[in-house]
């Protein structure tokens, strides 16, 4: 039988959140029933509500950095037990018989995987996400929370830690191999973290110096500003990988030539735009230039056995689920330094509004 | 004692070549004088002289496929002896002793790899090309013909043979591997040959079907239209690899669907003007775009011995020294099927003309 759980919802690009009660299918067999104890908030939601990711089925919760612990589990489940420390990120299913599901690659799967949210679900409905008190999982999706990290701080890997992890494991960085990690948001701490876990020297880049101490506390050996005069002659050939996570345009051409020969820059901030390239800043030196978005199951577990084995967590601050929309507006506005997650105990003294 | 040589040289872009005489540097301890029997022309040597890829040093001797035989060896030369068939392709010099050289990527020396022609070398001197007689070069810098490789289709092996070669070994190509070759020129004909050498199934990309029958009997298993209606719907998410040889521009976000997730796109064709790409095109699918230039020498000699292994060979018309500038019209006007190479035997009975 379904259950109904509290969730936060948009009802509308423009409307402010509303707490309603969402209803969540009862587990099938291999479903996990989780009790949400931490939501993060990524940029990725707020591009969805805005309608610039395709059209957002209102109403709609978003949120796909959860945490919580398992409250329920199907007849056939055999990964998870009630009480499990447990977490979701951005896929709930995925057809798992393509080669790509076979290789581990559920972000890749070639039949569509099915994104925690505004995503049209296996039974046709549409996914609603983690912003909510409760939420039914299929078990290949539910990843284990090692007891080292708290809720809090591990819900954001399990979008911004993955999509950062997984470009840095990809290439296969040796130590004291020169990382440059291109912004120093939500992604950017999570780089700065993950690559000097790795043993790479890292350096941000940033348009000034203005997070320089951030970027010290978190790992980096420095932080270089673009900006300044003569910066990309300067640096020119010095950086093994450049993690580029702005979804500003930049100048393509110039941050290739920062790279060594065969020098890899890997983009997980998405710029609306096309952006410029002429071909001999790859051809020169055989450089590589890539993308990444998140990551499969099995290497989203690593990510997380990695972080708690590494003591990386999130940075974040804390709200209630009345405090949203003034988060959103402060995301927006840049004026968050790294991530922000609801406190989703907040709930149960929260209103429902519609 | 620097020895004298007929050569063919250009005066200016629009001038006809002349036959000149050049003279030769008597061999240091390290130099193989090379009497050299065949001498490829590239699109490159084109390029060069129309003063498209920086300034041409006039007059000028330009190639950089070159095959002949070690006639003279310097003192301390080890790795060759008279008589030998040996090679020579767009490299001369390195500094030998950075990271790049140090692991056998000569091609990016960090300090400046010297080109076979039009570059200045260590001595201040400005290099002189293969289309001539003899030339003195740096044992280091001259690979081994095997027996089964004639002079004439082995010599275009060390420029198009290697720009080809290096980017399909560089990935790691498993048996059964989707490849597109796209064009089929002097580059595309060694791309297609070597990649079906690999083991991969091979489709050549062409705007139409007029050179399929060419490229069956490269072994390419068929060559797709990509001027047909719907191609790039049709085709969506096939490939493993493409390998881009032509070097006009295309627009990559359409190409790049055509790929596999995780697959790789490899530039080794180059057009002059900046390309658009928009980054949801590499994020979506973990995709690479690459590029690759020439190769290091050891993997130059791997891919001589690769190619005599297999019975790969350049598919060439010879001409004789009187022909060149008839040649470069034909090049130009893409009237060449594949590559020319110059009979330089045809030497001997040309008159010096300046």
């Amino acid at each position: 039988m379904p259950y109904t759980v509290k969730a936060l919802q948009k009802f509308g690009p423009d409307q402010p959140f509303k707490v309603t009660e969402l209803e969540r299918r009862d587990p099938r067999e291999d479903d996990v029933v989780i009790k949400i104890e931490a939501a993060g908030i990524c940029h990725s939601d707020i591009h969805t509500i805005h309608n610039e990711w395709g059209e957002a089925h209102f109403p709609l919760a978003v949120g796909h950095e959860i945490a919580g612990t398992v409250e329920a589990v199907g007849s056939a489940v055999t990964k998870f037990k009630v009480g499990d420390r447990v977490g979701v990120g951005c896929l709930v299913n995925s057809c798992g018989e393509c080669e790509q599901c076979a290789a581990g690659f559920e972000n890749n799967c070639l039949n569509g995987a099915v994104g925690t949210y505004n995503s049209k679900d296996v039974d046709g409905s549409i996914t609603q996400g983690g912003y909510s008190q409760k939420i039914t999982v299929n078990e290949r999706f539910v990843l284990n929370i090692p007891d080292a990290l708290e809720f809090d701080v591990a819900a954001p890997l399990l979008c911004a830690g993955i999509t950062t992890f997984s470009p840095l494991a990809r290439w296969g960085l040796k130590p004291g191999a020169k990382v440059a990690i291109l912004g120093l948001g939500g992604l950017g701490h999570m780089g700065v973290q993950i690559a000097a876990a790795m043993g790479a020297e890292v350096t941000v880049l940033s348009r000034n110096l203005k997070k320089a101490e951030a970027a010290a506390a978190l790992g980096a050996s420095r932080t270089l500003a673009t900006s300044e005069e003569g910066f990309f002659e300067e640096h020119r050939g010095k950086f093994d990988l450049i993690l580029n996570t702005i979804s500003a345009p930049i100048d393509l051409d110039s941050y290739l030539g920062l790279l060594k020969p065969r020098g890899i820059m890997s983009v997980v901030g998405l710029p609306p735009e096309a952006l410029s390239l002429h071909m001999n800043r790859l051809i020169g030196g055989g450089k590589v230039l890539t993308g990444n978005n998140i990551g499969g199951i099995p290497e989203t577990q690593q990510m997380l056995d990695f972080c708690a084995e590494h003591g990386i967590a999130a940075v974040i601050e804390k709200v209630g689920v009345d405090q949203v929309d003034e988060a959103y507006e402060r995301v927006t506005a840049g004026d968050v330094q790294f991530r922000v997650v609801i406190d989703t105990a907040t709930f149960e003294k929260a209103e429902v509004s519609a």
